[in-house]
């Protein structure tokens, strides 16, 4: 069939009945062009309409599926040449295994003194993935539980992004197999692919998502931004720096957490701080101590870049004083280690410090006068100078960044989900009231190195059924799913390891392992053929 | 230093003095608050200058660079809550090996009969490279190139993205490495990394990149897209379906090739046609026949959603009639090889036909009706229906299409450049006259899979200095530039290529070969050290 029998159908379903505002473009249409079997769409064709606009489509709230649209209201459809209101994430969706390792018992398990890592780190415990569990497994775990939680039809996403540094795959990315959980809908006019640099992938994602819904290209659907990674490394200390995990977020316009407009400093430079260079094995090749200079050097590039671009929207209003920290309620950064998101912010403080003339008011900066003389680029490694911050910015850190460090603490580095799996905390550990009309910092780091210091502004509206107030319960469960977890044994853990080596690259095998260990609707590698083809199955929900 | 110096640097150099246009955003502050000789500016701070808007800077042309704006016009300010007008491609540069293959000798070499790979394939020669260069190589060339060419300062791009899927590292991304361009203008504010799926990043990028400039998160400055690619694969047939090469594209308002608004048809699915799965090999798995397949069905997808919306709009505007190839005056292709590109052609045509009714005029349907009662879906491996289809629009082939192949014809498939380098070449086949005005169409595929159909508005001036005049003559010395190339014997090319096995993944060595076989101004792989560390140099220019 072709395009007559499509104008066919398309006039027979004119005019909309029952209207629910909700664009889905030319997607269910495309049931009448496709290849029976293949596609196949889930929406009853006498509620999926076309409107005369190309990016007006209504589907009608008493359809077949009147639970679908329950959790997020619709998205407004496109308007020509303006950008929609109050663009960020509706809602939000977290993956990290169903196991972990207590990282006292790496301690022990390593021979190392008591708190290496869980004070020295501040790390206590590090989920992991058996062979069970691969990128595109803990990704199409992580999409398919966004899409349950939501109720929302598979039809209303335009467009999906995956930020990753897992590549099992140069060629082939992790969004391809994604569609698979489209197929049945038909909806497959679904734009966006992979994206990667190291840490970083979530974050351009999202900042391309955000950008196609303020684009021309946009047809009025949602957007997913999913980012995820497992986190491995040799035997020795540094293990325990790993973690495994995934988010997947849903963005629209009329969100809770808004991005706020025009602010963003990125920061980007050519440098061998941690890099995966080598195909045949999953590990990468660190620098760690040029990796922490890089990042906090970094952080006070992006910071002054943001804080420019803040204060002369500032002075477009009329407002000319400088931004500090005192702006942001909250700030959240990519955890590496817990205690480097600690530094981090002291290091903010710092540059705040400096900011300020020595004749201002200074009681917050208690014990940082001795400092006032440096530069930033000379105190990379001045152990005393960090002292005295951590010191200084104590309090500040409780406040504003402590409670954003919850799943890393208890799941280790997510790498790219690193920095959305803190807000994801943050969401968890305060209420609605608590996080109204706050401006939450952001601060992504990607070794190599890419990195970006962005805001959220978080809606008002605490009512019981706002944006807000739903994405806040919806992440309420975090710390409960975390306690519900398995905890092996270090020596269980180092097999697991050793299972990952030794099926890495590998062809013609099903991975070993129970899928009991796994939680109930997690999907899992159920096999690679001859041709490295990867075969899912999914739990039982 | 902090705000303080910054916000007194500022103040300093207000007002504008003889303002030519161009946002420089935050960038051209940023060495007051760098490390000296990690950050230098090379825009002299008495002329980079602060507005009171966030988005807006002034650069004066009477600086110390005047040379410097002579081929692109300089960048309007980005407006809040609007579009700016037709964005598009302003400029482009092609770069592609200084030694090639002759596909007879390889005929030859391979021990087949004349014509496979001339015929069969319609390709004639092959570039290649040595194992001196690399994918970051490539793009470095092909970046530092574009710049030059344009006179752009490097201040003046906000955005620079790469796509490819020639993965020498599963973290770092290509963009890290360009930003060692970058280095000495200061300029490392700078959004976008790469993004992978085969050969559709080229154009994941050019989306990204024109969203970008929609959006709110635009400054003003310019987008860079980067795709590039080495395609190589092992002894035998297979082997002639290489190539090599990368196309950076200069993006702004105000394009001479305008990114046609809301009209894409894309299509995604999850299959393994062809894919990368082996981190120990350069080469990929593929599935040849059901590739060919994969790429002839998304087509048709992305065919049938593009003529929806492109007749929706229409529709907008009181035009109620099918759109055909007769709306398009050209259509390139991602071409593996040429032939797939004249087949494609004859598909879409054979959609157009399907479309119309019996009654209607079909004298270009000519030998077609026979076929009238066939699906899509039925007739990926009709080998009749292609001979008919090739037959009947053999003349559309040679009036659209063919002009494109030039580049493919003679240096083989670049991947995700390789749609790109069809553009670049139908820009060298025609002059400005002809091509003012028109539609081009372009089809992107990238195995694995993801697809795109959409469009390019040429602009109608066609006077000299017109950017459109411009960006024609531009690309006009691509036949002379693959005239100057060296051609290597079949035994040469496989004693390289047995060097690229023999060093991938390797350490600690300086690749073999020699500069003279580059050409002038090319990048190349110096060293790799001890721990993958990967140095570049330039040849003289």
């Amino acid at each position: 069939m072709g395009f007559a029998a499509l104008k066919m159908k398309g006039d027979l379903c004119l005019p909309p009945r029952g209207p629910q505002l909700l664009s889905l473009c030319a997607v269910c249409l495309l049931p009448f062009l496709s290849t029976p079997g293949v596609l196949t769409c889930s929406v009853a064709p006498s509620v999926a309409t076309a409107s005369s606009s190309p990016l007006q489509f209504f589907i009608s709230r008493s359809s077949t599926h009147p639970s679908r649209f329950s959790t997020i209201p619709a998205v407004p459809l496109a308007k020509m040449n303006a950008w929609p209101k109050d663009v960020g994430i509706l809602a939000m969706e977290v993956y990290f295994p169903a196991q972990y390792v207590d990282q006292t018992d790496l301690e022990k398990y390593n021979n190392v003194e008591a708190g290496r890592y869980t004070v020295g780190l501040s790390q206590t415990h590090m989920g992991f993935c058996s062979v069970q569990e691969d990128i595109n497994s803990l990704c199409l775990t992580v999409v398919q539980r966004l899409m349950e939680r939501t109720k929302l039809p598979w039809e209303s996403v335009g467009r999906l992004e995956v930020g990753t540094e897992t590549i099992i795959d140069k060629s082939k990315a992790v969004k391809t197999v994604l569609m698979e959980l489209f197929q049945n809908s038909g909806n497959t006019d679904i734009e966006g692919i992979d994206t990667t640099n190291a840490c970083y992938g979530g974050t351009a994602s999202l900042f391309n998502a955000a950008n196609w819904m303020e684009s021309s290209s946009w047809d009025g659907r949602y957007a997913v931004v999913v980012c995820g990674d497992i986190a491995v490394y040799p035997k020795g200390n540094i293990r325990s720096t790993g973690g495994a995990g995934a988010v997947a977020m849903l963005l629209g316009p009329e969100a809770p957490l808004v991005l706020e407009r025009g602010l963003r400093g990125t920061h980007m430079a050519n440098v061998y701080d941690f890099y995966k260079p080598d195909g045949s094995t999953e590990y990468p090749v660190i620098d760690a101590k040029l990796s922490i200079q890089c990042y906090l050097q970094a952080l006070d590039r992006c910071y002054a870049v943001y804080r420019q671009k803040i204060q002369n929207q500032w002075k477009q209003a009329g407002i000319d004083r400088p931004f500090t920290l005192d702006d942001l309620q909250f700030m959240i950064f990519h955890t590496p280690f817990c205690k480097m998101s600690q530094k981090s912010l002291a290091r903010l403080m710092f540059n705040d410090f400096l900011s300020t003339g020595s004749n201002t008011q200074i009681s917050c900066y208690k014990g940082l006068e001795a400092f006032r003389g440096l530069k930033l680029e000379d105190t990379y490694n001045n152990k005393e100078l960090e002292k005295a911050l951590q010191k200084a910015s104590l309090d500040m850190f409780n406040r504003k960044t402590k409670a954003s460090l919850y799943l890393s603490t208890h799941n280790g580095n997510m790498y790219t989900s690193s920095l959305y799996g803190c807000l994801a905390s943050l969401l968890s550990q305060h209420s609605a009231q608590d996080l109204a009309s706050s401006r939450i910092g952001a601060f992504s780091y990607g070794s190599g190195l890419a990195a970006s210091f962005f805001s959220l502004q978080v809606s008002q509206d605490t009512s019981p059924g706002s944006p807000l107030e739903k994405l806040v319960s919806s992440m309420s469960d975090l710390p409960k799913r975390l306690a519900s977890r398995k905890r092996a044994s270090a020596e269980e853990f180092a097999a697991v390891m050793e299972q990952r080596e030794q099926f890495y690259n590998k062809v013609d095998f099903s991975p070993p392992g129970d899928i009991k260990n796994l939680f109930p609707g997690t999907w899992y590698l159920e096999r690679v053929d001859g041709l490295y083809r990867r075969k899912y199955a999914r739990c039982p929900v």
